[in-house]
């Protein structure tokens, strides 16, 4: 039983509104309060720790500021949403956050009207506050918008063109970069928040806009040259030029950790008559929990732990992530090929590209939250001969489908791209599922698409990938531990197009497509203990078909049941669109399609999504024996 | 006939080796000649006029001055490639541009060595380029990477991601900016051009280099003073401040039609030790050809014209074109309905969004080359209860796909789609293709997809949009016109999910969506007249599909044939996945989906692109026929 910390000030705030009707004098307190019931709240659940923890005087004072929810608070990925969710009517549930029917890990709009936009990719938080922000301008109402994004996220192409877009929302949009990497420039203590104190008070405003009045009445070079004199006037003392030019009004650096600090100039902004405003606050993940400040990852994802010594719960000893087998064996590829190359878009670890980069650090690129940049410069280096491996997660990899099809199907360059993630994900919940990669890639001509059924099979696979130079090709894979098997010493390149018969049987044949194989394996056990004889075939490719494979099982067996983790127009609709095309389907052909359900699954342990989702070993029981019963009846029906 | 200008120095030059054999002083001669010979070769064939004008002493300059192909020129989007082409080989088959056979329109690998990276889509030059020269990097080859981009592309998110990343290929990648809409900063004339050769001399920037590595011994707070101050002086004179953020070294602006600054200048760039240098050329669109020059839209795209007198041929009157009907209803529909709002991403005239904007301004948004702020930007309007219209073409949505999963389709915002250039396209080829869409649309939860028939239909699905807010819609249809029939003076709000059987027979169905009707129709009168009594139906919904009637016109009917104008995975996928899980083909099912094939088809006429793919008529009888032919087989067989 871990100990809630005292809080008796937060005790008397259950929304924003109670919190606007402290004094600035307790805010400090409450900050403290919200700080360790964030720390507790983590360490019963697990989940995203550092990030939440910078935020907690931003999250504090945006809330006294702004007159949420009118107002719309839009945060950027939604992982440092947590002391928001404990401050928005959702402290009763902290404690269930990625839990099965507990609160979401990101800001979600069904959870709360604090909530008013979603998220969980990053990057998104400028465009839906801009979408808002403009709303209220032609309603004229009086809302403000605010997203509150970090600098990692500002490396993302749509935060850019959503800033750039930003001059139509006028003083209706606020943005907040909160600067966790001190990447952009360092608050200078006193001097700079004194400055921008100053300088997003209406006064300075005011005669900022009367100047730039006359200026603009100059002849056009005197304008420009006084345009660019203020501009490089503020941008000496507080370095926000990038945002200057992309027509904010910039004003920071600010402590973000200092209450004193964040509420006049949020004041000030939320009162300023000129806008769009970029406020620049510099926080550090982690604060003030000490185990996390000094890790290096800030504890940004972390187990359940305890809040005293900061020791995570361990996760139990079992295989390989598939992630980390694939890292592990591209860079052992790379050993002696030296046209291998990887890139991952800000996920080093989550994608074992970080074991490949410490193999051959000059061969490895992390491109930052950049996925349609990723993947274009995957096609420039193998348009050049290298051989690319782009691993990116399933989900993350739409940011780049139109690159996928523009840059790499049609030019059929041979791309090799690492999916991760794929399937259903767990804690994570909807937004990071990888359910149509199958769908969305085996659609384009040119495309390779394979899954492996365990991690050995993921072995062969990145060997099959680097050697194919004829082409794109994908293999996706799931989040997690592998199976258990032994790795092969030696990878073995595999035939395009060609699936493996795992177990020969007569009656039903099982064609499975990733790692719902061991699935399809306890089926055909069942199966065969109420006297089914069944095949399970797995079909390593979705992309070409084992068409030779697919018609022998459809024509030896009375049932056949296609099982992915992936939704509808995946392996079930190139299979069934296959026995159409051949016309196998004219003389009467059981054929199920087992795949992701039409909804989005919330988030829960991926066995209880699985189950939900009916992909699991009774499930394809249930469907060959409803297949039989129903063909049965079918060929009785036929015969009276 | 064409008069043929006279081109006695071009016609020297069959490729970059013989250019660079000339002298400078024969470079203005041959840039005329080349001006003069794109002219005369697009009044034959119609094309992108233009933006090739504005760039033929650039083309010219580059590869003077780059030894292509072994340096990689890469030109973003592509429709500026005409004079390249000319200059690399391709001049023989110039008057065959976007013709079937002939030419493609953009840059292409297949084409010519001299298209390293081919291109249509806007803004991935730099993200290819760097991959080109990261690879040499790795290589340790000398090759540079060239990427010319005009300043629009410059607004997608993905240029910047990739200028982001551009630091780590050093001194082998060259950005030439190509402002032709003078958007950022005019040339001042012979100043600006002194002071370009200056900066990129090899004198400066080593002196430059010197300075900077003495600030960097100083105390951090002088280093950074003395960076910004040299960014400034920089900055004031040249305005590079937006690319110096981002890492590169700026030099500009010059006059790109001046060979004389051009050369000296980009020799510089090319012999520079510093990197990565972005060269700010100015040019103008439509440069020398005054009909061009005068014209508004300076002839971008334009039909065959008469060189003289720059008249461009007629198309023939026609039914209205499905995105102007679009365009217009939604204008009307919004006159009495406030939430009403229309987002285009630079394509105001190809989506009928600039009807909108002129009845409706404040509602219009153009936000530049951005469809993935488009699609999020959308998704905050609808969140803050407006009703959005994005109209976006079918293949650049690719670009916007994880917003349309992560904050509209996760979310079920309201957001509509208008989806033009849906299915083949014609000229522009199998890049601007809207292959795709049914396929990654349909895939998701909580989506509608609608295709009409025809501009009718288009109407009542427009309103039929405006109307559903319970979640996404997308309506999609094709590049051109309507098909003449009249145009309903109250548009009707269809039944979400519910197709319509446009004639009634008994033995063959043909279950269409989209604009194939027309065919569908066709075929059955031939279908008729073989004695074969047809069915047609407009399904009208890809999802959800209108299941009751694919039920009855499946079980009532000896054939059924889906046709779409999308690839795999779409319509015919779901009809099938539907058959199989309601048991339907359990008892033999006569089905085959008629569909795109798995290739990406080259440009040509639309209708020779429509019998290449096998979608028309005759098609659509041949495929019933074999299909009712292996059918009677089949009977025939299973009697035996």
């Amino acid at each position: 039983m871990v100990d809630m910390p005292p809080t008796p000030l937060l005790d008397t705030v259950r929304t924003p509104h109670d919190l606007r009707r402290l004094k600035p004098a307790q805010l400090r307190q409450l900050a403290d309060e919200l700080r360790a019931e964030t720390i507790s709240a983590v360490g019963t659940t697990g989940g995203h720790l550092g990030s939440g923890l910078g935020v907690v005087e931003l999250t504090t004072a945006i809330h006294y500021v702004f007159d949420t929810p009118a107002d719309r608070l839009v945060w950027d990925v939604g992982h440092q949403c947590y002391p928001h969710k404990i401050l928005t009517g959702r402290r009763d549930r902290i404690r269930t956050l990625r839990m099965g029917g507990g609160l979401s890990g990101f800001t979600k709009r069904t959870e709360s009207e604090y909530d008013p936009f979603g998220a969980a990719h990053s990057s998104t938080s400028i465009s839906a506050a801009l979408g808002f922000a403009v709303a209220n301008k032609l309603a004229d109402t009086p809302g403000k918008a605010i997203a509150v994004i970090g600098d990692g996220a500002m490396s993302a192409g749509m935060a850019y063109e959503a800033m750039n877009n930003a001059e139509q929302a006028g003083n209706r949009l606020i943005v907040i970069l909160n600067d966790n990497d001190m990447s952009i420039a360092p608050p200078v203590g006193g001097l700079s928040a004194y400055l921008s104190r100053i300088v997003s008070s209406r006064e300075f405003l005011g005669l900022r806009e009367t100047l730039r009045k006359v200026a603009r009445r100059l002849p056009r070079p005197i304008h420009t040259a006084a345009r660019k004199t203020d501009e490089f006037a503020r941008g000496m003392t507080m370095g926000g030029t990038l945002f200057e030019e992309l027509g904010f009004y910039y004003v920071g650096p600010i402590d973000g950790h200092n209450l004193d600090h964040l509420i006049p100039v949020l004041e000030n902004v939320r009162d300023a008559e000129e806008g769009p405003i970029l406020v620049h606050v510099v926080t550090k993940k982690g604060k003030g929990y000490a185990p996390a400040e000094e890790s290096a990852d800030k504890y940004h994802g972390v187990q359940k732990f305890d809040v005293i010594t900061g020791a995570q719960a361990k996760a139990p000893p079992g295989p390989p992530s598939y992630q980390n087998v694939f890292g592990e064996t591209l860079a052992k590829l790379a050993e002696t090929d030296s046209r291998i190359c990887a890139i991952t878009a800000a996920m080093p670890s989550g994608t074992g590209v970080d074991k490949f980069a410490k193999a051959h650090p000059t061969r490895a690129f992390d491109v930052g939250i950049a996925e349609q940049h990723a993947v274009t410069f995957a096609a420039g280096l193998a348009a050049q001969g290298m051989r690319p491996f782009c691993a990116i997660y399933s989900t993350f990899l739409q940011r780049a489908y139109d690159q996928v099809v523009h840059d790499v199907a049609i030019q059929n360059l041979p791309v090799r791209f690492a999916i991760d993630r794929a399937g259903l994900v767990g804690a994570d919940g909807c937004t990071h599922a990888g359910s149509f990669d199958v769908t969305y890639l085996a659609t384009l001509p040119n495309f390779v698409v394979m899954a492996p059924a365990d991690e050995a099979e993921l072995v062969h696979m990145t060997y099959t990938a680097a050697e194919h130079d004829t082409g794109p090709i994908a293999v996706r894979y799931p989040r997690g531990n592998g199976t258990g098997v032994a790795l092969p010493a030696i990878p073995e390149r595999l035939e395009i197009g060609k699936g493996r018969v795992v177990r020969e049987g007569k009656t039903v044949a099982i064609l499975s497509l990733g790692t719902r194989l061991g699935e399809a394996l306890k089926a055909a056990e069942t199966l065969e203990a109420k006297g089914l004889s069944t095949t399970v075939a797995d079909l390593r490719f979705a992309k070409p078909l084992d068409e030779a494979l697919i018609r022998r099982l459809l024509a030896t067996h009375e049932v056949a049941v296609t099982i992915e983790e992936n939704a509808v127009g995946g392996l079930g609709a190139h299979v069934l669109t296959l026995a159409s095309d051949q016309g196998l389907i004219d003389g009467g052909l059981t054929l199920r399609t087992m795949r992701l359900p039409d909804t989005f699954q919330d988030h829960d342990k991926p066995e209880v999504q699985y189950d939900e989702a009916r992909l699991n070993a009774p499930h394809i029981v249930e469907t060959v024996l409803t297949a039989l019963r129903h063909n049965e009846r079918g060929i009785e029906e036929a015969r009276a």
